[in-house]
């Protein structure tokens, strides 16, 4: 079995861009790649098989969701989550944390929208040093999420890359509360590599940066996180409250990050924000974004985004794009897209989702090229 | 262009069934055969390619649908339905007659539940000899629906088979009303018949049957409509109010067809059904049944239906037929399909209905054999 290895095999010389591959018992990923998120162990509206043709390299699955359903010794006794969900290629999954500690504070969107007030705690019931119970919104039943059951659970999941069990502080927090928290997510992350070290199981554990968006604070954080024995650096938390603070928090962290292991941005993926971050050295990046604008009729073309719902589509009866080489683009028009969205039809949102898929490994396959031409 | 044709290639010496081949422009039919409904140009959850692998050989869609969107100068303009949808495969569409009436009635089963006192039209705003006036549920439009006007639609769709205009009588009436109704439908079905005949197209018209439940009515429905050059004959209307009547009234009506043309036998699909048709000679029969089965977790096999969200389900990581070479059973597990459905993900419902349409194409398959081995 092919163990897990990351190469940098060019570095831009216009800019900190790079072109990698990392290496895993399921196939390799040619960086900077997008990473298309597949919550239940399915990319929404298409199935593995699917998504194996449009030769997606990387998905990204949550924990929490499959603790929750179907439940982690579940897909253990399927044989991993490969096996359970026939996917072929490399998966790498969250810790839990994000999604918890989002049903407790909200997002970053939501809690500028209610400025820090969301009374509801998503059911999270206690959060100390040795982690989070919570109570599953599925059977009511009490589920402690800590540093070591985050692992297991991972571990029983069975992906080629998991994540370090971290702390999301809420945006809206001062300084001392962001310092103590991320002092606890580097106590937790140590706790996570120490459980994971006893049971490697051919699984790359990646370390979680905080810091939020103290310049500082971040810096210690992957000081920190460097002394250990990560196999990759992910960067969680609020890096910002818009794409000019992330941007700007990802210009001063990216140089400050080991260069000979790969990193991973956290739940960034729009497109205008992966023209600002591949030039800083970002990786890999998972983001749901393509797979929902695709399901609302937000069709990627390199013209910008085309809406399906505007009445002019239902008469063109050309691809989305003339020139793209994805199914939906070689069999139908705009104008029977356009019939589908209207009639509210389910195919509407495979046919959709497929373009957009493609789209975004087609546009990073392009960076990679710009990289290895010093454009970028 | 391959012009239509029928030839009865076997008939059972053990019943009235027969195996036959219908030829239309688009490719075969192989008789008998299961006819999967796509209403608005694509059957619900997987698209028009993924039917094409499936080998679905004849696809039913609705004219009036495509008539209230996306209208059908537009799918002329597309260069057909064909065209428009990607479907290489024959089509047969309806004559829009069966919703229009159905939305003033109610189904047969909605009637037998409301005792026949239905009081929404459903936008029925005249019914006479012309032809109906009904306004669309879409935009508030007014559209007249004539056996003329249904043909021309019809032409503009573009289907290798299309259907006379006919009456829907309901369920719940008297007898000189049905004998009314069916003076009226045969004088609309001629009126189609002379329309057809000016602007053939390359398509081949089918009569309906009608005369309700009143078998000497279903007679002489039969005899009329034998005199005229229709290429095939459909069987409409409400033959019964449960599956014993119906197979009463087939048993009655089948022998009585001419047996050098195609019938099809409108609206029927499920699998006990289909047992009790084949031996009265059934060429060709469409249905939502398994379609719609599959989207609510229905998964057909051969030891019968299979409730995928039964719990044990979970825990069974086999297909959900060991010997099906169905994708989806060649994929998946019974426990990843439960999963999805549990996950409400959409592509439960394209698994399922990639199973289900693959079951009725194998089971008509078998019924193909049995009658060329004399067994039924």
């Amino acid at each position: 079995m092919e163990k897990f290895k990351f190469e940098v095999l060019y570095k831009s010389k216009k800019s900190r861009a790079r072109v990698g591959r990392i290496y895993t018992s399921h196939g390799v990923i040619d960086t900077p790649s997008f990473v298309a998120v597949g919550t239940n162990g399915t990319l929404k509206a298409v199935d593995n098989k699917i998504v194996d043709f449009l030769g997606l390299q990387l998905m990204f699955c949550n924990t929490y969701h499959l603790l929750l359903h179907p439940g982690v010794d579940l897909i253990k006794k399927a044989g991993g989550i490969h096996k359970f969900a026939s996917r072929n290629g490399p998966i790498i999954t969250d810790s839990g944390g994000f999604q918890v500690f989002s049903l407790a504070y909200g997002s970053v969107c939501e809690e500028l929208k209610s400025k820090g007030t969301k009374k509801h705690n998503g059911g999270v019931l206690k959060i100390n040093e040795d982690g989070v119970l919570f109570r599953s919104y599925r059977d009511g039943s009490k589920i402690l999420l800590t540093p070591e059951s985050s692992i297991e659970a991972q571990k029983k999941i069975g992906a080629d890359i998991i994540v370090s069990f971290d702390e999301l502080p809420p945006y809206h927090i001062d300084n001392k509360k962001l310092q103590e928290s991320l002092d606890r997510t580097h106590r937790w992350e140590k706790r996570s590599l120490d459980a994971h070290l006893k049971n490697k199981n051919n699984q790359a554990l990646y370390s979680v940066i905080h810091g939020g968006v103290d310049k500082e604070l971040r810096k210690k954080s992957c000081e920190y996180l460097k002394t250990l024995p990560f196999d990759g650096f992910a960067i969680g938390g609020s890096v910002g409250k818009d794409r000019q603070e992330m941007l700007q928090m990802l210009k001063f962290l990216m140089p400050i990050l080991p260069e000979n292991k790969p990193n991973h941005l956290l739940g960034i993926g729009d497109i205008e924000s992966i023209k600002g971050i591949i030039p800083f050295g970002v990786d890999t990046f998972d983001s749901s974004h393509p797979t929902r604008c695709a399901r609302h009729g937000l069709l990627f073309t390199k013209k910008g985004t085309l809406r399906i719902l505007k009445s002019g589509n239902s008469q063109v009866f050309r691809p989305i794009e003339d020139d793209c080489l994805c199914s939906t683009c070689q069999n139908y028009t705009l104008s029977y897209i356009y019939h589908l969205f209207k009639a509210n039809e389910l195919s509407a949102l495979t046919l959709a989702t497929i373009h957009n898929i493609h789209f975004m490994i087609e546009l990073l396959k392009e960076y990679q090229g710009k990289i290895l031409r010093d454009e970028i």
